[in-house]
Formats: C-alpha cells, sequence, structure tokens
C-alpha cells in the first residue's frame, strides 16, 4: 500500500541534514550551556550559532529572538507576557477567530486575570479584515494577535496593513506564524510585527525546539521564571540538540524555500482541482491566498473522523483540523466564524504536503478519495437523499487559478 | 589530558540505551501523536508506555504524570499552578530558601499577583526544619514547596516529617526533586507529597523533557494553553523523542540505582576526605543526608569562579553552584541561607559525580586541586596573610563517616 503523508501542518518529518546536525549534541557534546568549561562553552556557542540562523530566517537580530518547547509555550508567552508587561496602560486585548487554540485559551486566561477580550470575526475566506482591526481599537487596547497563516483553513492573512493599524494606535501586534514560518517568506520587518510565533517541527525541525521573536526594546513578563537563561526571559536548561536542529532547519528552509514552496503549490493545485471534482466537496480558506502546500476542503453529509480514518486504512494521513483539537470531535471553531453551518464544518479535512509528497502520490489520492466519500454517504445518516438534491458541485469557495499568488 | 565530569547536577551526557530508544521517534514514527493515523498512534502509544515508566520510578499512577519540557517549567507550573486554583481558600504560600531559582522566582512572581509568601530558612547543615513549618503556616496557607535535595549543598531534605505537617493543615505540598529523581529512591508515598517535579537531563535521559506529578483529585491550572495534550493541562505538540528517552532513562535509573549510588558514594567519600586534606576547605551541606553523589564545598580566601577556570583547564568539569546562576557572580542565597558568611560563599565549589567516573579520576583530581588552591591564594587578594593565621582546618561542617546515611 502506497504511503501518502498529507500533514504537514501536525507535524514534519526531520530533516536528514538536521538530525546530522543535532547528532554531536546528544552525547559528545551535552554540557550545560552556562557552564564554564569546554563541552558548555562549546554548547553555548552552537546556541548562539541557532539564534542567528533562526533570526536570519524571519529577518531579525538574533538577540530578538528567544527560544521555547513549543509554538503553543511561544503563543502563552508572547500574549500573556505583553498583556502583563502593559497592564497599568490599559487592559483591552483583541484576537482574532482564526487563532490556534494556544492563542484563544490564553486569551481566556487574561479574561480570567481582568482582561477585556475582543474575538475578531473573519470573513467567509478566513480573512480578517483590517477595517474590523480598526474599529475594536479602543484606548485601553495594548495587544493584538492575528495568525500569519491559518493552520486549519491555510488562509494568509494581511498582517501588513493590520500592522499599520496597530502602530498608529500604539497597540503591541502579535502574530502566531507557527504554520508559516519556514514555509513560506516570513519577515517581521516587512509585516510590522512586535512578536512573532514559530515551531521548528513545522518546517523539517525537531519536536521541542520553538522560538518567540520579540521586537528589541519590548519589555515582556517571562512565563517560566528561574534561572539566567535566554537572557533572563526563559528559563529552564536548554534543549541543545533541538535548538541546534531548529537553527539548521531554518538556515535550510531559508536556502531552499522557492523550490520547496514551488514543489508544495503544484502538488496543491492538483490536488484541489481534483478533489472539488467529486460531488458536493467545498474549498475552504481563501482560494489564492493561502498556504502553498495547504488545501482543505468541507465534504457535506459526512463525518470528518470517519474520512480520515478511511483515508488512513488507505495509508493517506489527513487531518480534520487542528491537530490539538483533533479528538474533541466537535465542529471547529474557526469554521464557524467564518459562516460555515456546522453540520457543514463536521465534514471539514485539512491536506498539507510537503517536500516528500509526488505527482504519484495525488494521483493515487485522487482515485481513492472519490469511492470513499461516496461508500461514507451510503452509510451516513447526514447523507440521506443528499443525491437527489442535483445541485452540482456548490462550491463553498473557488480558488481562481488566475488569481493565485502563492 | 585526562577528562573529569565532575558537574552531572548541570546535566548529564544521554545513556547510549536511552539514544537509542529515542532514535525512530525523529524519522520513522515522527507523527503527531494527537493524529488518527498509524505514525500518530504509535507515538502517542510511546508516550503512554514513558509515562507508565516514569510514573514507576516514582511509584504512582500514570495519569498522574503530566509531561513538561524542563525542571523549571514543572517548579513554575507546579507553584502556579495550584496558587491559582486553591487562590480563594487563601493567599499565603511557603517555599524554602534552599530553593532552586525556579521555584524562588515563581514564588516572587506569585507575590506581584497579590500573594503572600514566606521563604523558609534552614539550618548550617541546609537543612529545613520542619518545626519552621509549622511555625510557618496560618489560615491563608495553601501551597508549600521544599525541595527534596539541594543541587548545590546536596542536602536531602526531611520531606516525610515536612509532609505531615502539609497534610495536618490542608496545605498542598509541592517538591523540587529535579536532583534527587533518578538518583536517589523517590517514592510520592512515602515522601507524602501532592507534586513533585523531576527532570530526564539529571538522570541520563534527555533535555527537553521533565515531568510534574500532580496527586490525582488536585486540580491544578495550566501555565502553557492551548490543545488537548497532557489531558488539556499542558498544551503544545509533544516531543516524542525525548519523552521516550525519558521514560527508558527512567526505566534504567530504577533498574539500577542500587549499583549506581554505591559507585558514585565509594568515589564522592573519597573526593570529600582528599579535599578536606587542603586548609581551609569546608564541606558545605549535610555531611551524611546528603546525594550519593554529591560533593560540595567553600575554599576560603579563593573566588569561585577562578578555581572552576583553573580546573578546567586541567579538564575537571565542575560548578560554583547552580549552573543556571553561575554566570551571575554574586554569593549563592542558598549559602548565605545557611549562614555562611558571603566572603566564604564566594569560594563555593561542587562537584557531581556519575556512572563514567571512576577512581582515576578522583586520584587525577586530588592531584591537581592542591596546587591549584595554592596558586590562587598566592595571587588573591583575598588571600592576603591567610597563611599566617594558623588556624588550621576549620571545618564548616565535617563528614562523619560512621553516620552517613547514602
Amino acid at each position: 500500500m502506497r504511503k501518502c503523508y498529507f500533514d504537514h501542518v501536525a507535524t514534519n518529518p526531520l530533516h536528514p541534514q538536521v538530525f546530522k546536525a543535532m547528532l554531536p549534541y546528544f552525547r559528545e557534546e551535552f554540557g550545560n550551556p552556562l557552564s564554564l568549561y569546554e563541552s558548555g562553552m562549546k554548547a553555548r556557542s552552537a546556541i548562539e550559532d541557532a539564534r542567528a540562523q533562526v533570526a536570519s530566517l524571519v529577518n531579525c537580530k538574533p538577540s530578538e529572538i528567544i527560544f521555547t518547547a513549543s509554538g503553543a509555550e511561544s503563543n502563552n508567552f508572547g500574549l500573556r507576557g505583553i498583556a502583563l508587561a502593559r497592564q497599568n496602560e490599559g487592559k483591552h486585548v483583541i484576537v482574532s477567530r482564526m487563532e490556534h487554540h494556544s492563542v484563544l485559551n490564553a486569551a481566556r486566561f487574561l479574561e480570567k486575570a481582568g482582561f477585556t477580550v475582543t474575538y475578531l470575526p473573519a470573513d467567509k475566506h478566513g480573512v480578517v479584515e483590517p477595517d474590523a482591526v480598526k474599529k475594536a481599537i479602543t484606548k485601553e487596547t495594548v495587544l493584538l494577535s492575528v495568525t500569519h497563516a491559518s493552520s486549519e483553513v491555510g488562509t494568509i492573512e494581511p498582517l501588513r496593513e493590520i500592522s499599520e493599524i496597530a502602530k498608529e494606535h500604539r497597540v503591541v501586534f502579535h502574530t502566531d506564524a507557527v504554520a508559516s514560518a519556514g514555509n513560506i517568506p516570513v519577515d517581521v520587518k516587512e509585516l510590522g510585527v512586535d512578536l512573532l510565533s514559530m515551531a521548528a517541527h513545522q518546517f523539517y525541525g525537531p519536536k521541542g525546539a520553538a522560538a518567540l521573536y520579540v521586537r528589541e526594546g519590548l519589555r515582556i513578563v517571562p512565563l517560566i521564571y528561574g534561572g539566567i537563561q535566554e537572557g533572563g526571559r526563559r528559563a529552564g536548561t536548554e534543549n541543545v540538540p533541538a535548538i541546534v536542529g531548529m537553527g539548521k532547519a531554518a538556515e535550510l528552509a531559508h536556502a531552499e524555500m522557492d523550490g520547496r514552496m514551488g514543489h508544495v503549490k503544484t502538488l496543491r493545485d492538483r490536488l484541489i482541482q481534483g478533489a472539488l471534482g467529486v460531488e458536493n466537496v467545498y474549498l475552504t480558506g481563501h482560494p489564492a491566498k493561502r498556504l502553498p502546500g495547504h488545501a482543505s476542503f468541507t465534504v457535506e453529509f459526512i463525518e470528518g473522523e470517519s474520512m480520515l480514518l478511511l483515508l488512513a486504512a488507505k495509508g493517506i494521513c489527513s487531518a480534520s483540523g487542528s491537530a490539538c483539537s483533533s479528538k474533541a470531535l466537535k465542529a471547529s471553531p474557526v469554521l464557524l466564524s467564518m459562516g460555515v453551518p456546522s453540520s457543514l464544518a463536521q465534514g471539514s479535512i485539512v491536506f498539507t504536503l510537503g517536500t516528500g509528497n509526488s505527482e504519484e502520490d495525488i494521483d493515487y489520492f485522487l482515485a481513492e478519495f472519490p469511492p470513499i466519500i461516496r461508500r461514507l454517504r451510503e452509510i451516513s445518516p447526514f447523507a440521506k437523499g443528499w443525491d437527489e438534491k442535483g445541485e452540482g458541485n456548490k462550491c463553498y469557495t473557488t480558488p481562481s487559478p488566475e488569481s493565485q499568488e502563492s
């Protein structure tokens, strides 16, 4: 049976060169980076090299990168660290409804801590409109968080326009770039963001290494207190091999970005075109402004988990939405906020492509997908009478190839 | 030149068997543990196996183990998570002055958040006296944190006695067992603790994997919000290889504990005896109730960092105190709280032994140590006239071999 890994937004396999770079730091150069002897100093210097590599990926200074252990930690640290640091200036925070759970739930924590939080809606393509941001800002607003790209529907947000509004109102602007950094160009200066979260395992780096960009001069309250690691802003013995791996993965992603993007975009477009050939399958997210390897759909009259399981039985790995909530069995709040009806949101499915995928993978998928959908509709209680409606392929949104940007 | 790694309390080299157990999870079984397809399920099952191994090391249920990324994170999570969960019952917290920075600084964070914190002193051996705990408890006390063993002076605290007092007053009891778990027997039931922090890289496991034991039924507020990982109590994509490594390291530590303890204790006793043969060198911490591989001293008329550097030049890796503050160049608060004069605390040095050390290492150290001390005293401004005092070897505390317990 063919194996098709189409879940790169959940996690990526480690790049062989990344693994090779990490190897010496497990057993030979295992010293604590704070130690004054040779193996400690080597570890410290390896961390600083990795910091420079990660900084280069997003166009900032190495001193503006704080290493953490996960994208979720970076998001929690960014939101709570800034809200706490600025609480005397105001206690209003804005986040979009397109955010990952780690942003949304960090915002809910802030609500419990006495902050007011505005949850910004998105349009039907999942775009957070700059005008909506403008309207939501009050004199009390200290922090705004809008994702760079949605892991669930792939939409890339207009951060540049939004950051201009944030700057004008002196609102600190955080973006969750976990799904985008390393996969599309991310330049903190061009985007105009003050904080940016990223995670190594999203671009063929290791799990357990992530980072938060914090613009120079911005005060942030730590999330993890303790020793003097990361300039006293994030305590804990550094996970040296993982940090070294993140650095190498950033370097490779930077160097190979155009080729990788071209490769996955070609495959994605073919996958989307083929999948939309199945009746009552709708693309979710923006038809053009989306991550190049990201194809997401709702399949009417079907429950997403069953689709996943039957695809998995054919060796095709996909997701029903965010991996972090895949066992929650609820309709995705992101899809609901975009106006997708709850019944349709139940049938959501996400395919995210990577460097290891081939045209043969897409062909295989396109041969297996339609019979699986047919079979599920035959047994599904949701599907009663679906084939009698004869409405044809009513796309929720349809990609227009001429307008595709990525 | 001989290489003597005597800084196992800073970090350990990865055990070859641990590394072998981790290997498949970097590239082959790289799936996200929340995914519904095979590689995700394998990762999930590997995490649950590791959870059982870690639980077995400290005698708790697997469901009572929450994986984190560092000892510092476990300590922050434990303290802040319980304080926040119980704040309606009272806002008083007690921590000892023997604690690691991650406990002390988490306590300071709680002070800023409106809690009152009592910092308990220790006696001259670094022992936190149960009576002092009893006296410090008020009706408002919701949380108590006392380390299991000090990483700086090696003293093992009387947790069992302290936990009885905590239980009596319905105070939740957390212990930082980062320096002890995996190195000496740690049984949460015998110790009577409600929460316990540990870190894999302290017992030949990987950096980036740690855990917090939380007694069943105890409510704790998350430190990192987001997805449903770790039962919704600690979000973030799991660092699967590191967690698998922690499980294997726990299993090995459990199986080999007696042998490992005997090995390092023999070497440690020889090191202590030899080092105390040098004039004006004093043992710190408890002479008997101390970690079996832990030897810590103050060397009068000497500045600790210079000692470290000259030892490092001879291939001997040691620490001046906690690695997490080793660049802070301040006298250790732990030593000061034990009544060590500030001038003497400047000359602190810690040697922590491991399975890879041999008698030859100790011989080599004992040959190199005295001339280094002599040389430093010759050039040190602190040392002026030290050799004229003729007070001989005034031990700060002296080990009495017949009373040694570990």
